[in-house]
């Protein structure tokens, strides 16, 4: 009986994808051990197995997921009896309409400040040229052209972030009281620029940085860690 | 004992304001009667007793209170008895989240494509003047000018809608299996467009279409009507 997730492996074994991270802070969350099974991009036969070509794949025993959205309501419906990941069916359609702002809109604005840096500093030296091949060709443009990490573009992704702020006005958390799958998708955006980003996309007063430090205690400290196995606390 | 809500009255009667909306269907969802008292811009004197400037503002018996948000959790911690509007701690904060989306991300592209509508079709005759000078200090430009109605704004419109398309891809509502204030949020800047604009911002297959007419059969029928005191039913 295994439970394996197959994540996308940046250089010195750090873990980058933001999806990936969704996943396994929601298998902490539920209490599930797994195994972290790193997967770079030049090596997408691993998880062939699952019918298609995108990370997170989660393996629980018989059962293959892919999706990290699908992965979530997967792990909330399979084990009902741990810690639910949602919070009920209105807390479960709120983190659905999070998952899509996140991906939608602030993803699109946060590639086009740090896409550069993800290739420079964040993506094992053996798939950059494939990273930067299929970037190039999704965006029509050299990276170093795309990317434009002008003040102004900062302010706009700053200012994009707005409706969290709000969010945290009522509730230490996106969630509520405390912190479930709706703070572990943000979460996995911020831990992706943390890892692979000089840039400072939160100032230090800025409501969401305090926020980010709270769910960096989270799980023993697992979630400060950047997934490199031989840095992860047994 | 009385229960009144102050919300901004239009041209014919009609209430216009997507925040008095949201107020108005929360009332309804919980059952709750209520006398929806008309005030226009140039009437701020009938809720001078609450303090502030803004409708909508609630009295309920002894009590007042103003902001739509600060309504929605008034009634939903007065009135637990009563059906909930957010269906738990998880999905209140769903439901903040998506009310801060809306007023920072929809409104302001909503305005910029409709401001002049909402002057020449939507507010009373007597308001013009006001509302002309109040959103050009706003803006900075003349209403004419500010109102941009061309095909890349409307397109940029329900580009930035997405995030609801794809919740509503998992239920039938943004609250989930059935409306919750969450859905009476956006509910109120369809309403608003409805009344105000001639613009199609919704194309018929767009499933944000179909929710919005599901919405307006909603409270018998109520949901349907331009909140006219005279057209409404008994």
């Amino acid at each position: 009986m295994a439970r394996n997730l197959y994540e996308l492996q940046g250089r010195a074994d750090k873990r980058l994808s933001p999806f990936c991270w969704r996943t396994r802070m929601a298998l902490w969350h539920k209490g599930l051990e797994a195994e972290f099974i790193p997967v770079q991009f030049g090596q997408k036969d691993k998880i062939a197995f699952s019918g298609q070509k995108l990370v997170p794949v989660l393996e629980d025993n018989e059962r293959v997921i892919h999706d990290s959205w699908t992965i979530a309501c997967y792990l909330e419906d399979a084990y009902r009896d741990r810690p639910s990941l949602f919070g009920g069916a209105a807390g479960r359609a709120g983190a659905r309409f999070i998952n899509g702002w996140v991906d939608r809109a602030i993803h699109p604005a946060m590639l086009r400040l740090v896409l550069s840096d993800i290739h420079d500093r964040a993506i094992d030296e053996a798939d950059q040229p494939y990273f930067r091949a299929s970037r190039e060709k999704r965006f029509g443009k050299a990276l170093e052209a795309f990317t434009d990490k002008s003040e102004h573009r900062i302010a706009a992704f700053r200012e994009k972030l707005e409706p969290v702020r709000l969010a945290l006005e009522d509730s230490p958390y996106l969630a509520g009281p405390a912190p479930l799958y709706a703070d572990y998708i943000l979460f996995g955006t911020c831990k992706f620029l943390e890892i692979c980003s000089p840039l400072v996309l939160l100032a230090e007063d800025d409501p969401i940085y305090s926020w980010y430090e709270r769910m960096l205690g989270l799980f023993d400290g697992f979630a400060a860690s950047d997934g490199a196995a031989d840095r992860q606390v047994a």
